[in-house]
C-alpha cells in the first residue's frame, strides 16, 4: 500500500538525518496522498540507522492507523491538521535543528536579512504565539497544529514554507516530502546566518522588499530563471 | 568477571566518543551491578582508539579496585558517591563537553526555554555551588559527588538526570551507562540552544511550567505516548 | 571547446562542495579564457553529486551561450562585469558561506584584525551599499558587478581578492578558478575570526598597518619569502 | 639524518591537519634534537596532503638550513629562539586556529575559567603585547620569538604551555611534537569555551586558586595520580 510514497517519506527522513539536522529518534518527515487522503509518516521514537521504508506510518486524516505494525509518529495530528487546511502541501517535516529551535525559544521570528533567506521564503519566517495551558491540556498536537494555522492567517504558506513554534521548534513543508526536507535545512541555514547578523549588528533592519521579490522571484513563478525549469 | 557489564560500559564510553563528546582520553562512562555492589568504569588517561572491554576496571563502592590491571578514572569516587546515594542509577557519565561546560563555567543552570529541554530533562538542569578551599584539599572527589547530592536535595535525580558542577564541567546519569550517554548528549544540545537562544534574546524566559509537563510526561511515566513503549 | 579550463572550472566548483562552502546547488566558479574572450561557469541550479566537466557553459562576454546544453548560472552577468573589467582575474567564485554572509547582511566590511587576514587580503574586505530599487529592477546581475566595481574604485583588486555584497554575500576572485576558491574559503574563515573576536572584544581596532604590511608582503610581491616560490 | 625526529615531526604536522586546526599549508610544528642542536620543521607552503617525512627540513639555531631540499617554514626563526632560551621544550606548534586568533585579535589573555584549563595550563594563557613598527621591520619573526620570552618573563613555561600573540596566533609547545600539538589543541577547546562562557556570562570570574591547584597537580608533577603513569 502506497509503497512508492513510503519509499520517498523513508528517503526524506534519512536524508534529515544524513544531514545533520536530527539526532538519536528526533524529527519526524511526512507525506501525503491527495488523492487517497491518507499520510505516510515516520513511526514515532525509532532509530534512523535501523529503520526501513515498510517501518512508515499510514494514517487517514482523522488520524486512524490504516497500515504499519508502529505507532506513528506523536506529532502525526499536527501534521494532519495542516494537510487538512493546505491542500498544497505535498510534505511537511518537523526538527529540533539548533539555531531554528533558539528562534522558537526566543520567541522570535526569523527575519529576512539578505538574499539567502529570499531565495527561498518570502518574508520572515513567523514565530507563533505560545500555546495557552487550556490549548496544551486539550489536545497538544492539534492546537500545534491549529496555533500554525492561525499564525499563517492571510497569507500564502507555499511562499514562506517554514514557521517556528514558541517553546518548541521548527515545521516545514513543501510540494513533497524531499522538498519538505529541502526546506527545513534552508531554515536552519537562514536562522544561523541572521543569528550571527544580529550578534555582528544588533541594529540590523531586514533587507529591502525590492530585493526580496527580486530574489525570490527569480526562483519562483512564471518568470523565474533559476535553475534548469525544475524546483529550487 | 563482570563481562557483560564491561561490554556495556566499553560499548558507552566509545559511544561517547564516536558522537564527539570527548576528544583524547577525556571524559569517563560507568556502570554499576547493583546486585554485587560493584562498578565497572573506564581507566584513567587511556586513548579511546586503543581500548577495549577488558581494560574497564571493577572497583567496589568503598573505591577498591576488584579486577583490572589499569587505574581507574580519576572520577571514579565521585561516580561512587552518587551510586550509593541514588540506587536508580544505573550508569553515569562525565564529560568536558563545551556548551555545558561553559554554563559550569559560567556558573549559570541551563535552563529550560523549550520542548527539547522538557522532552528529557524536567526543569533546570542545575549548577552547583563551587567547592570550598577545604572541601577540594581534603577530598576533591569525593566532595565533587557530595556538592552534586546536596544540590539535588529534595529533587527526583531520574527526573533531571544531569548537573553541572561549577567551574568544572557536566556529569549525566541514566538507568544504564548507553542512558547516561543519551542524557549528556542531550544536555550538551540543550545547553547549545539555550546559549544561542540567549543570545537573540537576552531577556527570555523559562517556557511555560504547562508546556514542560506536557513534553516530559508524554516521554516519561504511567501515561506516556512517545515511542514504541521502550526508552526515549 | 575550451575542455582544459572546463576540467578546471569544473574541480574549483566542486572543491567550493567539499569543503563544506555550498549546499545543494548553491554557489557557483567561473574562469575565463582572456585570449578567446570566453568564460566558462556553472550551470545553473544543478547538482554538485550529478554535476560533470561536459556541463560547464561557455559564454561569452556578451553572456551569450557559445555551447553547453545548460542554462549558465544565473549570477553569470556579474562575472562578465568583473571579467570585462579587471583583466587580471582568472576566476570568479560566488557562495552563501555564512559568515560572510552574516557581514554582507550586517553592512559590515570585515575588518583586518590580524594576520590570517593580512596574508591573503590587504586592508579590510569590503562591504558595498546596497542596490537601489532602479538598479535591481533594471538589471539586477549586472548592477551586483557595477556595485563591486564601484566599491572597488581606487584600490587594487587583486591585493583585496573578495568583497560582500549588502544582503547578498560574497564575491572572490583570483588569478585562477582554484585561486578564488581559495580566497573564498580564507574568506570564510577571516569572518569568522572577525565575528568571533568583535564577541569577545567589543571595541577591537584593526591591526597595526605595519604587521599588515609584513604579513601582506612576505606572501605577495617581489620581496616574498614564505612557501617555495608558488602561489599562497 | 634525524630520521626518527623527522617522522615524529611529520605525524605532528599530519596530526595537527587530521585534527582540523590548520586548512591548506597553515601552521607548523617543529622538534628539537637537544644534544646535536638541530631543529626539524615543517618546509614552507606545502600541502599537508602531498607532504612527506624526507620534506621535512634541517636548521641549525642559527637557522641555516642543514639538511633539506625545501625552505624551512617562515616561522623558523620564532621557532629557534624560544628552544634556545626553554631547554625544556622538544616541540613547537604554532596555529591559525580560529578561537584561540579571536583571543590574538582581541589582544586578550584566554582566562583559566575552569578545570579543563586547569587540567594542561597552569594559570591564564596570555596574550603578548603587540610589537612595534621597529620590531617588525628590524626582525619580524625573530622579535615574535623574543615578545613570547618577554611575556614568560618569570614563568614556567612547561607549567602554561602556550600563548597567544597578538593580532597574529597561537604557539604552543611541550616536551616533544607530539606534546604540542596536544597543547595546541587543547589551547583552541579551552579558547572556545571561555570565549562562550564569557557570552552566557559577561561578568565570570576567574575559577578560585585552589581548584586551578588541584587540577593542575593531580595530573602533573610527582604527587599526580591521574592517568597511568605517563603523560596526560
Amino acid at each position: 500500500m502506497l509503497s512508492e510514497l513510503k519509499e520517498k517519506v523513508y528517503e526524506a527522513n534519512m536524508d534529515l538525518w544524513r544531514k545533520g539536522m536530527v539526532i538519536y529518534t528526533w524529527g519526524n518527515v511526512s507525506g501525503i496522498d491527495s488523492d487517497k487522503g491518507l499520510v505516510v509518516i515516520k513511526p514515532s521514537g525509532v532509530d534512523y540507522d535501523t529503520m526501513r521504508p515498510e517501518d512508515m506510518v499510514v494514517v487517514d486524516l482523522n488520524g486512524n492507523v490504516v497500515e504499519g505494525k508502529l505507532r506513528p509518529s506523536s506529532d502525526t495530528p499536527t501534521h494532519i491538521v495542516l494537510y487538512k487546511e493546505y491542500p498544497q502541501m505535498g510534505g511537511i517535516v518537523h526538527t529540533h535543528s539548533v539555531h531554528a529551535v533558539a528562534y522558537a525559544q526566543a520567541g522570535k521570528s526569523i527575519p529576512a536579512l539578505g538574499t539567502t533567506h529570499a531565495d527561498y521564503f518570502y518574508g520572515a519566517i513567523p514565530c507563533t504565539r505560545g500555546l495557552t495551558a487550556e490549548e496544551v491540556e486539550e489536545a497538544y498536537e492539534v492546537n500545534t497544529g491549529n496555533v500554525i494555522v492561525e499564525t499563517l492567517e492571510g497569507k500564502d504558506p507555499m511562499a514562506v514554507p517554514g514557521i517556528v513554534v514558541k517553546n518548541h521548534g521548527p515545521f516545514a513543508w513543501g510540494k513533497s516530502p524531499a522538498d519538505a526536507v529541502y526546506n527545513s535545512v534552508v531554515m536552519e541555514k537562514v536562522a544561523e546566518m541572521a543569528y550571527i547578523t544580529s550578534q555582528i549588528n544588533p541594529n540590523v533592519m531586514p533587507a529591502p522588499q525590492y530585493i526580496m521579490d527580486k530574489h525570490y522571484f527569480r526562483k519562483h513563478g512564471p518568470n523565474a530563471y533559476y535553475g534548469q525549469g525544475g524546483e529550487h
